[in-house]
């Protein structure tokens, strides 16, 4: 067993707790965390995004999902550290196997859990959550303190205090003199202010507690700068110390109004009085774009296939020998660089070649990566921050000669990219009722992928944005999940195909929902990126998805065809050409 | 207003009510009720299936679905009764109605509700539920007493012995002495019997309280022969009068196992002792029909196309002068009835020429009725109760010429059919997230149709049965609705377009889920009857959709030919042709 398990398990003797529990979440509830909160990465071994860590007194188990099996099998390898594997059949649940197993006393930072599991692990056993049982254990890095920064309205489309006036409306609708903020994505919409504490996200640690009149934000004192505090007096909104929510919440008077599936558990339960449990209104109304954001993100996706075609062009023409995953992501990340109102990547650059790209969240690292070949297939999911938004692009290209398997599967995904793109449906529909629209083609082959299939997107914010998205509709499905789409969202088409050992599949594109007229709508295409036909098996296409790519392809030549020249022209109308 | 509605007023003032609650439920949950229930329809005056009377002191309102709103206007008209389109924009809902008017104390008879409404409009209001309101108001006719009779193992598949030994499994797994069981269709399956009290369904009024080693059936006596008694006696079930059930359920011991959501209000109200709460076990257990029943499913689908086609030929040959919807509705039901194991229709037969087709559940009667004539569309949605099963058929044939929107109209529904009947997906997936298989094409065309596209079938017991099925998935889905498919469920496939006014159109089979291999699950057709070649506009289909039908047509060939000779079959092959 690795020593970092070993030595949890001492304390654990020590304090006479059955169990240890090791979220990979912060006090923020984030989907991807920062230094100072990776715990679980820390005492596992395992480094991918979602995963909880059980520690007992006779083992460890993690839970993952489907798109980090194949990662998280070869990380945990030697390590002692059982791997469970989530949904697949005879795998007991986290909670199902607590019960079980009756561990009990179990710890865990009430403040990383969320407050359904808080309030279930509470049911199942007797529940310490008011510390952090790794203290003195590991030494995290301090929490960052990055500069924050005003978005300027011709980007956000609204200011902070049009927003803010927008949800004292709701606060007031539902008679609540409070409001809790803790979704770092949210604070930061909302207040039309951005940070850098994060990797990638540019966002800020905080919390926000808003009030009908004034409000207070809990963060870094070294973040803000004087014209940044200035224009947060404006707001009416007083900065306080970060340390100090829990007492802030359990001083708030008055009925709170908060959303408890974006909420840590340990907050959840410092309010002492009345609660008003509801949807987060800063989700639902960040979520449904406004007209100058819809615009800007049109732009930001300009600029962003103008560099990924000169990427597409340099990987059908360099001499790969000598350049790898990971330099052809930073090939990529410079070209997107040379837009002035470029701000960073999105995420972390995906760039794998050949078998790797069946590790459906496989990154590559300036230490380890993989060479590119002439031949097969490589997959690029990327994307970049702009000003003007934030881009989210997967494409599959082949370096080379592909094989009959890998052109009948890139054209089974792209026959399901396509099937989605083309959806058309009323009003009230969520994007889980069209799922099956971009699986389809891939199930009557017998083929499917084992993530979702589409999610909203973040303006500067979060990559992955709820309420919307596309994915199997479960028999858990909650309400939340079933949100319809609405003529503003922004979200993500990217059926996928992987064949573990040898190579994957991604197609992705961002499109805007927009009205279609009679009560129906439809997509727009944001991204403008060609399919590459060299991989693609044309026969297996119908006469609707022939001309379903072509009208794609001759949109992508009319908008970019202005802003290139010379070969990488040549290139492009090459790239678009009629099939 | 209606006398009915102002006498019931003069009882609601003596008594100080502030609204009585009329709903068109039985004691059972039935979908379809006997002459006794009618109320809702005898103080309305509106006859459909589905739908609620609101009567206050100052008006009376009237709820129901999409199916019926046009049904329903024409009804109420001149009643004084306010008709309430559920789900039309603006229009509150039957709890959000009585909680904005504070209509208080509410009288209803609480066998007639579910738990679910019992308990919402408990917290909204006073409710009266332990009496019939309506007592002496209206004669309602005596529950009816046919004759009930056995269903032979070799249709059944499995004995009654052996299927309520499963059910005592259930039990004991989840801890329960007792099992209490008031759905029909529930009673008749496990027990094998069959009867005759409902219009259509070839059920008998009853209820079941299972113990672990005996149980009672409380039903009308007169009902059951001496063969019936000791069939039921080697069960170990004794008979008690059906007004006993209310006492019957006070006394039970024990935990008691039910499913609140197939239970009246009253009933789980009587249960003194505790509760296991869970799915109906006998539920998900006939909806996976056993092989013996699935063959005899093929068997009845045989007989019910045989006639179908007869009547197809009919109609295309036969002098319409003086023909009409009922004369042809009852020209099917006699050739139906030409086969040795038919039992009855086994629903209200719609048969709607023109205008009428788009009354969703438009049924003609003997008293009122449409002619035919030799132009436009026919629709026919009808079905067959035989001792191997049950059919439920829609075809819209042309009577002679039809318009070309009409031709569209028609291929965009057989579009959305032949989508849902190809479609091809994994374990795990509820019939709800294929739903846009069949409205998609519709959708693409800004159309769609207000009613759900498929439904579970029952083996002679009700034609609709959960709880599998096709239909939107609303934010408000539960995970019933959401319930994966499996190898052995019976289902339809019926999108439809209705213009008010003008014609409606509707293309249903029945389809069984089989195992597709590798973990997927595909649809087999077990209606055989062609589609209308003259009302389709070939042009419209994709290559794969054309393909689609051709095979279809030819297996319906090979299928009934060797069963028709002379005009009848050249017809048929005529019918059948490639296009």
């Amino acid at each position: 067993m690795k020593d970092t398990i070993m030595n949890l398990q001492e304390r654990m003797k020590e304090r006479n707790w059955g169990g240890v529990l090791i979220p990979s979440e912060d006090f923020h509830q984030s989907e991807y965390v920062g230094e100072h909160f990776r715990a679980r990465a820390h005492f596992s071994g395992f480094t991918g995004s979602a995963g909880t860590l059980l520690v007992t007194l006779k083992g460890a188990y993690l839970w993952t999902d489907g798109r980090y099996f194949i990662q998280a099998a070869r990380e945990l390898e030697g390590s002692g550290i059982s791997l469970m594997k989530m949904g697949e059949e005879g795998v007991p649940s986290l909670l199902e196997f607590i019960e079980r197993e009756g561990i009990s006393p179990l710890a865990v930072d009430g403040r990383c859990i969320s407050v359904d599991l808080g309030r279930k692990l509470s049911e199942l056993t007797e529940l310490h959550f008011d510390e952090d049982p790794l203290e003195g254990l590991w030494n995290p890095p301090d929490f960052p303190q990055a500069p924050v920064w005003i978005l300027k309205e011709e980007y956000a489309g609204l200011s902070a205090g049009e927003k803010l006036a927008k949800i004292r409306k709701t606060m007031a609708e539902q008679g609540a003199a409070a409001h809790l903020l803790t979704s770092l994505d949210d604070i930061a919409w909302l207040l039309n202010l951005r940070g850098g504490d994060m990797v990638h996200e540019p966002l800020f640690l905080s919390f926000l507690i808003l009030e009908a009149e004034g409000g207070r934000l809990y963060a870094g004192a070294d973040s803000f700068s004087e014209e940044v505090l200035a224009y947060l007096a404006d707001l009416g909104i007083t900065l306080a110390p970060y340390g100090d929510i829990v007492r802030g919440i359990s001083e708030m008077e008055g009925k709170v109004l908060l959303d408890p599936d974006k909420l840590g558990y340990t907050f959840y339960r410092a309010i002492s009085g009345e609660k008003v449990e509801g949807m987060n209104p800063t989700a639902l109304l960040k979520a449904v774009k406004n007209p100058v954001e819809v615009e800007n993100f049109k732009k930001a996706h300009l600029y962003d296939a103008i560099a990924w075609v000169k990427f597409f062009h340099w990987l059908k023409t360099t001499d790969l020998n000598g350049e790898t995953e990971w330099s052809s992501a930073k090939k990529l990340e410079g070209l997107r660089g040379e837009v002035a109102s470029y701000v960073a990547p999105s995420f972390e650059s995906i760039s794998a070649y050949g078998p790797n790209g069946a590790i459906v969240h496989y990154a590559p690292t300036a230490e380890v990566h993989a060479p590119l070949q002439p031949r097969g297939l490589y997959l690029s999911d990327t994307g970049g921050d702009y000003l003007e938004g934030s881009t989210d692009i997967t494409r599959t290209v082949a370096l080379g000669p592909v094989t009959e398997e890998e052109k009948r599967d890139f054209t089974l995904v792209l026959k399901g990219h396509i099937g989605l793109a083309q959806g058309v449906f009323p009003r009230g529909i969520s994007g889980y009722a069209l799922d099956v629209l971009a699986r389809g083609p891939l199930w009557r082959a017998h083929k499917d992928f084992n993530h979702g299939t589409g999610h909203g997107v973040g303006y500067l914010t979060n990559i992955h944005e709820g309420p919307v998205g596309f994915g199997r509709v479960a028999k858990s499905a909650t309400s939340l999940k079933l949100w319809p789409l609405e003529v503003g969202n922004i979200v993500t088409n990217e059926p996928g195909l992987y064949i573990e050992g040898k190579y994957g599949i991604r197609l992705e594109n961002c499109m805007a929902v927009r009205d279609d007229g009679e009560g129906f709508l439809a997509f727009d295409q944001l991204t403008l990126v060609p399919f590459d036909l060299d991989a693609l098996a044309p026969e297996l296409l119908s006469q609707g998805e022939r001309d379903y790519l072509n009208g794609y392809h001759k949109q992508v030549y009319e908008a970019l065809a202005p802003h290139l020249d010379g070969e990488v022209l040549e290139f492009l109308k090459e790239a678009t050409r009629p099939i």
